[in-house]
């Protein structure tokens, strides 16, 4: 007997999210053991809600598939909900009333460390009250600090805005012939993956960013400001790359130096203005000009500029996830494997969720220079191939326009 | 006898500025009346230092001209070097001095309302002087503040950012099903045109940014608070658009209200912060979930997504300023004139600089609807065509490469 599926999307949108929808989707509808493509509003809310909309109806025309695929955010809507242990099994129960009263055998969750959470607690949940209900993790995020896998959907088409962005703030800078400081706050919390992808930009520019600092090296201030004045010795323009997650010697974000902060609902810190600290940090000690640009939510939902690599891969890994669930596997994160490092080649896998809920995989520390200021040649390499190609984004009237249901 | 052109841009950058300077190279090479053409590094101040580029050498190979049509920023640099009142010789001595000893006849300089100043007084200087060198203006502003014209080259391309990436920042505001407030701050000191521009976003939301403030009308924190208020009644996610040169009625900016503010070298007050401000007020006075976005130099040069339609009539003001030149011109600066405002078509023609140095060309007050927070239909009209069309960025490995010297 046929059996539904439910997707939905977890945690901070990215550019790719709805590119892994429209894999499943693709997917499910293909599956002669699925009956109907629901998609839950607002993540897992939306199946406590019961606000569903049902993707096989919307979708019977698949050229929309392709319109979805390009738009960024997410188009079902996202939620910051965090299920409590299994003990508490209210709303566990809850849930699986709710899956079967719409006959769900099968559950696809994409989303970053949180979400992978959720969908572990609840296949733990239907394994251990013997339901058949499959249920496999999408993995999503800009920040790519999921375990396990080589990359994750969203991170290269956001790493692509970064180096992209900044080859535009380096010619920017460049235009007076004055000693100036640019420096740029990037995203990522803990794991310093997408201010390293601002390496990437000196393929274009040849010398700028000079200066990179990610979260995993303690942040010294005067080694900061020795950077900036020896560089300045060898160009006017210095462009700086960091971390709004860079953190000082007694633990303090650079941006607790200078005021307060504010705390998200997962207890994480919400911080920015790293960026502005170190302005300000420079105006002081050194005087000369200086810029702080902070990339802000542009760089996690850049639909207008996206890597191919990266819209294309999260397609098929959504589409993978389907057929994984449909071949009886449950609990697992679908994840790549980097096959060959020289051509990039990948290949899709699956691991537990166990291995990669609620942990987060910090950018190496090999692949940070011992000055704790740039990343090695190796991490470039990573790199480079996760921003190549670019897609055709539908336009109308001279701007973007994005699937909507 | 056969004369030498130079050409030089100055101050801001913008994503048209080459498209123009390749105009300009494009109509020397072609005219009969010029020998070289001379690109002047770092504006005016290239002059003073003979710091000079062979562009008849460099754009032999006249495909250089698209790749260089192409890029942001100023390839041939900028300063912001203002000319003393005419009295004051010393300088327009020394300018006169280059231009005699590389025989130049014809000055193009493509600016802002401070470049017609310079090409203005250079214009008066030989014309009293009795010396036949041809001086013309080209526009390029994002901030669309020079008078006479129908628009500003650069602005187009600016436009089109602001709009094309408030698409993005309204659908990254919409995942989460929650109450909150977005504000982005939008260059333009004192002219309201870019602002103006998140209008056009509209056309792709449906429905927000919902509250546009310009600098032409004094703000008041009440009326903001409840213009915000009674927006959220209507929808969860309040997306507001605010120029960095909001004013409330004693005079002084939005960022003045929290913090110092620097002045640059023209006396201008340099602003920032006017969203940060506004975000910090909202948290003060409503508590709900709000975020500021400063959308910084990225409006003013981002090369990844162009408006066609600025590009390309750029690059022909460009052009046009060259032939009217050898047609005995000067003391002028090239304009559009919109000779048909239904199908938006437009020819291009000049006025004194007389007219146009040292004006600013405000947003219309009667563009602005009669509460202050919204721009009219006819606005709308006006700004819609200029952000029409695309072109392909030149990429390289994923990453957009631009012109260099």
């Amino acid at each position: 007997m046929k059996k539904n599926l439910i997707a939905a999307q977890s945690g901070g949108p990215t550019a790719a999210i709805n590119a892994s929808l429209a894999g499943v989707i693709d997917g499910a509808i293909s599956s002669n053991l699925i009956e109907t493509v629901y998609g839950a509003r607002y993540g897992i809310q939306g199946v406590l809600n019961e606000d569903f909309i049902n993707l096989s109806e919307v979708f019977e025309e698949k050229e929309k598939l392709d319109h979805l695929k390009l738009t960024p955010a997410m188009a079902l809507g996202s939620c910051r909900l965090k299920l409590p242990s299994l003990e508490k099994t209210e709303i566990y129960d809850k849930i699986y009333d709710v899956f079967k009263k719409y006959n769900i055998g099968f559950f696809v969750y994409i989303g970053g460390n949180d979400s992978m959470d959720t969908a572990n607690k609840l296949n733990k949940y239907f394994s251990e009250k013997g339901e058949d209900i499959k249920v496999i993790g999408v993995p999503k995020t800009i920040d790519n600090d999921l375990a396990m896998t080589d990359h994750c959907p969203g991170f290269g088409s956001a790493a692509k805005f970064v180096s992209t962005v900044l080859t535009e703030i380096v010619s920017d800078a460049l235009v007076y012939n004055v000693p100036a400081v640019v420096i740029v706050e990037i995203m990522g919390r803990n794991a310093g993956w997408l201010t390293a992808s601002a390496a990437l930009t000196r393929e274009c520019t040849g010398f700028a960013p000079q200066l990179i600092y990610l979260p995993e090296v303690v942040f010294d201030l005067d080694n900061f400001i020795e950077d900036v004045k020896r560089t300045q010795t060898e160009n006017n323009c210095v462009i700086v790359a960091v971390s709004e997650g860079a953190k000082v010697a007694d633990g303090r974000y650079l941006s607790e130096l200078s005021s307060d902060c504010k705390t998200d609902t997962f207890g994480h810190k919400y911080t920015s203005g790293a960026g502005k600290f170190l302005e300000n940090l420079i105006t002081e000690r050194l005087g000369c000009k200086v810029r702080s640009i902070e990339l802000n939510v542009l760089q996690r939902g850049s639909g207008h500029i996206l890597s191919k690599d990266d819209i294309d891969s999260a397609f098929e890994i959504g589409r993978a996830a389907v057929n994984a669930a449909c071949s009886g596997v449950s609990g697992k994160m679908m994840i790549f494997l980097r096959t060959d490092k020289e051509d990039y080649e990948y290949s899709i896998s699956y691991c537990d969720l166990d291995m990669v809920a609620n942990f987060e995989k910090k950018f190496p520390l090999d692949w940070i220079v011992p000055e704790g200021n740039d990343v090695t040649d190796e991490a470039i390499k990573y790199l480079k191939p996760l921003i190549k190609g670019e897609t055709a984004t539908p336009m109308k009237d001279g701007l973007p326009f994005h699937f909507k249901f």
